[in-house]
């Protein structure tokens, strides 16, 4: 039996399941300070003879194997958790293997495995929710280099008619900045579930991930691009992305047809939880 | 003995050397027509008992080993060279195995394995010249996903003073469009080597390749950025670029010290080459 953590800014999943991706049991509560969180985590698995424990985190987190803060969540705003030893923590309480990678890149790992891009050596996985962030499997592995990616910051241009100044602390107008949830909501003085009937906000929305995706697909040129997180529950910004993104691409790179190309995930909301089960089965198998 | 061919839009290196990437022996010619080009090919590696050849090609190519169109050059407006069978043209004639890639990733595999990158599984190689191109190292392997990389037609927000419309056919206004030396020649009215003195230049240079490299470490976090090509030889171009990244990044990301970071070519103008010799030793071993 294997374990399973999505971490994520707002809520934990914890679940233990096997390495096909079956989940046995779950639970989830809200995030809060690690004094409170933690012991909840803990109480779920010392429930379960687990083998393995994988950890898709929030972040940014260290993923390096070779620096001294390995598998700390590092430099969050989120109170109580910066430099915070996940990973340390966990195996003192639990003594087995930890696999530890973003919950992005965990979600792109269930994704590539029995999700959307199964049989693909080659994906990205990009969330638009509360933020905006994205793993990739580049030739079957997690990318991974200096850092882990963190491909929600990168530079859009602003629509000509978008006069909003962007929500990112660290780079005001960036992607996340002009295109997650948050900056839906102070754009337009809603949230995004009472705007479904405003077509010219998910036009917009579409304009802006359009432009990252072109970005991607020309630096990374992945096999498929799995789009999931709350906002991306609005179909019609899939149809903004299709009718900008061959407009930016202007034929300089040949696409796959884009209803197959970029697409929802194939493991819907457990993307993340299942990504983690596959990480609890790389560490197991590493050790 | 290994062969190398540095394909270039505008000269053809061919050289015979050794795996380590000591090269023995070279000639170039320009690039014209491939009846007029390819034979010059042919007849260097005649003479040399050669086991294998690298090519390092300009592009689009085709790097899918299970498409029917492999090896060969594929969309370019070069005259004569689109749709080339490269690789199948020089199998008929030397029988020995090719390999194939672009020339800004035989590049990065010449400076991951003995060059600026040397020791590093990770490694971004960039060239700002009469085009811009990229090429990666991932986890010790050349990045290659649908396609190879096409990172110099990437966005750049442009900056507020610069009025030139851009030079590509495809995006006007892209990385390349912008920043390449064509571009630079027809925004300033003189060549590159004209413009040394003018400082607002190279500042303007550094400003767009920042705005890129911002990207490809968001994207990719790579362990060393390598620039070559002919405009990256006006060092200024370096320190504006190490300006005006840090501000860009605004410590959302911890960047080792720049000027360790962001180098030259350890190989000055062999990377190409040498890497080359490496896509050669590369095919031997796999066949």
């Amino acid at each position: 039996m294997l374990g399973a953590i999505e971490a994520g800014g707002t809520k934990f999943v914890c679940a233990v399941g096997d390495e096909s991706g079956k989940i046995i049991e779950r639970v989830q509560f809200p995030t809060t300070v690690p004094e409170e969180t933690i012991p909840n985590v803990i109480e779920f698995f010392k429930k379960y003879p687990v083998k393995a424990i994988g950890i898709g985190s929030f972040g940014p987190i260290d993923v390096n194997k070779e620096s001294p803060t390995y598998g700390y969540i590092t430099s969050t705003p989120k109170k109580g958790w910066k430099d915070y030893p996940f990973v340390q923590t966990l195996k003192a309480a639990f003594s087995v293997p930890i696999g530890f990678n973003t919950d992005v890149n965990a979600a792109a790992l269930g994704e590539a495995t029995i999700g959307a891009a199964k049989g693909l050596d080659s994906c990205l996985y990009i969330t638009v929710g509360t933020g905006i962030g994205a793993g990739a499997i580049v030739q079957g592995k997690l990318l991974q280099g200096l850092t882990h990616p963190e491909m929600g910051h990168i530079l859009v241009r602003r629509h000509p008619n978008d006069e909003y100044q962007g929500k990112c602390p660290y780079h005001h107008d960036c992607l996340e900045g002009l295109a997650a949830g948050p900056a839906i909501e102070a754009r337009w003085g809603e949230k995004g579930f009472h705007l479904v009937e405003r077509a010219e906000v998910w036009d917009l929305e579409g304009y802006y991930i359009a432009q990252a995706l072109m970005q991607y697909i020309l630096i990374l040129s992945p096999k498929r691009i799995i789009l999931g997180g709350g906002v991306m529950k609005q179909e019609q910004v899939f149809s903004s992305i299709y009718k900008y993104l061959p407009e930016l691409v202007n034929h300089y790179v040949v696409l796959p047809e884009l209803s197959d190309y970029i697409v929802s995930p194939g493991l819907g909301d457990d993307a993340g939880i299942t990504g983690a089960l596959m990480l609890a089965h790389q560490a197991f198998q590493e050790n």
